[in-house]
């Protein structure tokens, strides 16, 4: 069997990868894209696989006739989450997971540092060196506030979401999801999106957790920011498109939002004089939420987690499709 | 019965004050300090109070015959912590207790607030916008490192190490707290000073949270810098005293330390041009780990708790002398 991969990993991470396909080969391509996310060229190696883990050509994966499974290296799958694809990859009975786990735990990380960054004032703190007992130090030091007992909306539930639920139990914060079809085992209050101005109305932090694709597009809008209550903050982990970023400028220079904090824009980075670079306590990270330390690592470890519940004909983990 | 405060309270809290004194009398004296941390002058109306609130001049207090509780509005005592003031309130039988309840929550949230800004790289992050799949983005992205399963040694074990530990249970983290006199119910591995340096030497991250006393002036040398594992990270939520500052900046630039977080310096806050305002991946916030929205009503909220236990003739909270 042959197994294409155009994942951009370590050289270290890669040998592991060939090592645990063996004794099926492994096939790269002969160039690679620049990181996880970005999108590679399409590649006659793939039109021979069975497997495929990375992020290949949409167009391309037409011609791949032998394909069974998709695994992408991402947790975003923009590129494929349309109804086209979705009709091929049933057609073809072509199986398509994601890395979400790889990267849920430091995301799910990233939005709670974000929340308790927000919660100690530490942007205006690791600024100023003022004065005990000075005007500007009171407003800081008397600006911070315990998320302990606040209410939070979660934007999508999935394993960002439940990793974050997990590590806010301290605080016995008020959790409500959102999600299209509510399942029962979310172990927090969830509404559907038709249910969700409510929910926006009394919540303290919004956390948006959203993938791009058509539904989600500009899921954030002058509507729902004029929905949230006046002062809350806002945290986007998802997809920068999920944004009307003209009406998030407009809510944070109101005072409608308290603040935000953003790890994915549209478009990335964000141009120079772009207005959310000047919006007040406006706070922007340039997409790492999900990276950590040895993560070609654990991403070459999450697919062969799958690649040998695969050769087991076991269910798959993370699957999207 | 006559209460002194000095505590510089807003007007709303000095409200709650007086009504929940009532019907005794709330004194104040001619002339506010500027915040809870500034020593005020000396005062006649202390003469005649049997409850003091806020921080009295130490040697005032000398002349405050009538006094038999004093109930600091600070959670730190140096000014009080002498064997002269302690042979002096054992021989006045004068119960002395201080505000740290009020500040624990806050300052656990804090030191919590360092560690995931460290975890997750926001000070780099927050600073760059570096495109995905640059040398550069690539750095901040793989820098990240979950707490889970690290090691935090947790310098004095009070109300702040106690909170901190909840708010860290999810991460499993092995906690080992460092105290004077384990006394077994920390509900964690606790070790002398003595026993320090085996500690020191596993752990990532390393919480000074020691008040300002003789004995703990610098007590983070270089000594103990260089028992600590390379690359770990400091914080300090104490006093700044109780770090040799020299030592410190030091360990930052050879790399021993992979970063520091201060909230407290020496003096506060640093003059300009001081070694630490320089030193690689140092962190510094003005002594606002404490600092809450409504501190005002919680610090008077945690005193009239406490009054009304010493009227009742019950044991004070956060009693020290």
């Amino acid at each position: 069997m042959k197994v294409f991969s155009d994942a951009t990993v370590n050289d270290q991470a890669l040998e592991q990868l060939r090592q645990g396909v063996a004794p099926h080969d492994l096939v790269r391509p002969q160039k690679l894209a620049a990181s996880v996310l970005a999108k590679s060229e399409a590649d006659p190696a793939l039109c021979e696989a069975q497997v495929a883990f990375g992020q290949p050509d949409v167009e391309a994966l037409a011609e791949a006739h032998h394909l069974r499974w998709l695994h992408l290296s991402s947790a975003g799958f923009t590129r494929y989450d349309t109804p086209e694809f979705r009709v091929f990859a049933a057609q073809r009975g072509l199986v398509v997971t994601n890395s979400s786990s790889v990267y849920a735990e430091a995301c799910a990380e990233h939005a709670f540092a974000f929340l308790l960054a927000q919660a100690r004032c530490l942007p205006q703190a690791l600024q100023t060196r003022a004065a005990s007992g000075t005007p500007e130090w009171l407003a800081v030091r008397q600006a911070g506030q315990s998320p302990r007992g606040q209410t939070a909306v979660l934007l999508g539930y999935g394993s960002i979401a439940a990793h974050l639920a997990k590590l806010l139990e301290p605080f016995d914060m008020k959790l409500i999801a959102m999600r299209r079809t509510p399942r029962g085992d979310e172990g927090m209050q969830t509404v559907t999106p038709a249910e969700l101005s409510g929910a926006l109305s009394q919540a303290d932090h919004v956390f948006n957790l959203l993938p791009a694709n058509a539904e989600s597009q500009h899921f954030i809008n002058a509507i729902r920011l004029t929905q949230m209550k006046r002062g809350a903050v806002f945290y986007n982990i998802g997809r920068g498109t999920t944004v009307d970023q003209v009406a998030l400028d407009a809510a944070l220079r109101s005072g409608q939002l308290a603040g935000a904090w953003l790890d994915v824009t549209e478009p990335e980075p964000l141009p120079d004089g772009h207005l959310l670079l000047n919006a007040p306590n406006c706070h922007i990270t340039p997409h790492t939420a999900g990276g950590h330390r040895g993560e070609d690592g654990t991403l070459v470890w999450h697919f062969l987690t799958n690649f040998r519940r695969y050769l087991a004909g076991e269910t798959l983990q993370d699957r999207i499709m």
